[in-house]
């Protein structure tokens, strides 16, 4: 029997493990990767891979490390044939999270020997960055209609990414947005997907098999759902002049909960959306829908912060980039968004991986409280009524 | 940042729910299915679908319930074509778990819309074990070179699903092996596996990436493979005369751990490796290598009690159960083992995850303690040394 009887729900305060990856303080705002504030990082304009060799080797690399780290995730960029077939045989009507995760489930059934050592992880993190980019642009592509791809490397990994996924030559504009999105979901401390996939790792799970946990948590709408969520809700809104009576009828009533708002740790402006926002608000002049849609944001924020915002809830970072990703040419469907975030997470998540099992290693087993029937005495099925 | 600065390690301790379904004495070596001790449902013959209804429904069906009851698993059976196609895209040599976690990758990739309801959760349930049935099959035959496999049902689930694996007439010795092997692998309350799948869902996610996510943490030589683990190691040792000095060389020397023995909550016989040992001595006349193991595995184990029983280290349900997986006529290889235990253990998953999400759901947040660098500002990458 477990010593207490006390359940802890959603295991809220509980400490899992400790990290030197992220801090976040959710009365103030601030969210930190490895003491750099996200804004001076973004206002800097750091490549994302500048920031995932951060996560995974505890600071920012020099020219010479950053070049070696890039080949490594170029080696990634060559995803085994099987792979992609296995993506091709999906449904085009797939889940794209879902789809990935079918990916990485069969990228660890390769895996009939890992090892956890100090002195790979961190190559085998690289390469995993690299399949996730190909495997993306794959899964993206399959839905859309159109043939499979090889990754190609440019100059920086934004730009390999969009280039591979959409076929066609990028701008600027595009690459600076989905560089800094890659920023902003690099990680967020130990959300469900980063437990589960530690859960899975704890048992000395290879990484792969650790992914795929953290993609089966990512795909759910209490999760990483929220970004479709928050733009499907602009797209029911329809228009800015239906907020406020939308606004008063949904949420003031109590009926429904307003996406995008509000977040177990943060209790004020979440700055990774002040950021996205931001992005948004520059990109928004290449769609019609997008700007629409910010439109819409913007002033449902206003509403939601006047009503809301004394009691700690205000947008979150998953409120602006659905827009951002539609600027960008990405369309509302199959959960795109949301393999978008993964994209970007996959980082964070090995490098908690990584952290756990070469410093803190433990096998996760907690406990349950037995509250069912007593003793019962086995009645054979041609005696039970 | 958290409220205390404590780290709960491995969960120990911590309660992340209640449960009907499983109650653990690991002082006395108990364990019970819902009030029913699981000795009492063995020696009574129970049929393993007769536990799994009582899993998900609370209580023993009568002639009736077991009827519908099995036409929901049946339906299960016929898993799309599109699974069984990505089944035989994976490489031969790979990891069964990770086969089978691809293959529920796949098929989660389909539920764009999946909504947890009281209404159709068992059935659902029912379904997948059906679909579990069919894969793992289709698992064995591709990794054996053997054709693809559409299941069809024969008059219990045991019996079924040896039929489609081996594609051949079984013994009643072979499928009441299997039947209890079933059972007996049924649930254990809340280990690494179905963790991570309460993580999972916890995020609302659908039950097949419920499935996936516990099928990663299984796939780990801490967990699942415990069973492929101890075999191996009776292989090492090769004869019964070797036993006491590989003993007292690897174990007494401290040098290495005794696979199959000791577990984090049993601090005395588990009670299910009785019954394994049980059947073992039952079946092993059928195979000459599965009865050397069996010899060496008695005498180590005299051993291991004798030398480890007074720090409550006893022989755990992995110690004997590759050796009744062996004598029915399953190879070491491929960790085929673990992912039979995945075959049974999907029960208990989904019994979980159904409790969790109806009756005590909350999003499953834990917190990480930040133990990194202060603050520090951005150096753009030109001027870092």
């Amino acid at each position: 029997m477990p010593e207490s009887e006390e359940i802890s729900k959603g295991l809220e305060d509980v400490n899992i493990k400790w990290t030197r990856l992220t801090t976040i303080d959710g009365e103030k705002g601030i969210l930190k990767y490895g003491g750099y504030s996200i804004e001076d990082i973004v206002n800097n304009n750091a490549l994302a891979e500048e920031i995932q060799y951060l996560f995974l080797y505890g600071e920012l690399p020099t020219m010479e490390q950053l070049k070696n780290f890039r080949k490594k995730i170029e080696e990634g960029y060559n995803v085994p044939d099987f792979v992609i077939d296995i993506i091709r045989k999906l449904p085009r009507e797939s889940d794209a999270v879902a789809m990935q995760m079918t990916a990485f489930a069969s990228l660890a059934a390769k895996e009939t020997n890992f090892k956890w050592n100090k002195e790979t992880n961190r190559d085998v993190a690289a390469v995993q960055i690299g399949r996730m980019v190909a495997i993306t642009a794959n899964v993206y592509r399959h839905i859309m209609g159109m043939d499979p791809v090889k990754v190609k490397p440019y100059p920086t990994e934004a730009e390999t990414f969009l280039r591979a996924t959409f076929g066609r030559d990028v701008t600027k504009d595009e690459i600076d947005a989905m560089n800094t999105a890659l920023i902003l979901y690099t990680d967020h401390e130990v959300p469900a997907s980063t437990t589960a996939g530690l859960v899975a790792v704890s048992t000395l799970s290879d990484i792969y098999s650790g992914v795929t946990a953290a993609l089966a948590a990512l795909k759910g709408p209490l999760h990483g759902g929220a970004a479709e969520a928050a733009i499907a809700q602009f797209a029911e809104i329809g228009s800015v002049e239906n907020v406020e009576k939308w606004f008063n009828e949904n949420i003031l009533t109590g009926k429904r909960r307003l996406m995008g708002f509000g977040h177990r740790v943060y209790k004020t402006y979440d700055p990774r959306a002040k950021i996205f926002k931001r992005i948004a608000e520059k990109l928004i002049a290449r769609s019609e829908e997008a700007k629409k849609y910010y439109q819409i944001a913007t002033k449902l924020e206003e509403l939601g912060i006047k009503n809301y915002g004394i009691k700690g809830i205000y947008p979150n970072t998953d409120y602006y980039s659905g827009i951002v990703y539609m600027s960008i040419g990405f369309p509302l469907r199959n959960n795109i968004y949301t393999a978008l975030f993964a994209l970007s997470r996959i980082t964070g998540w090995q490098a908690h991986f990584i952290e756990y099992v070469e410093e803190q290693h433990r096998l996760i087993r907690p406990r349950a409280v037995y509250r069912g029937p007593g003793d019962r005495k086995f009645v054979r099925i041609e005696e039970r009524k």
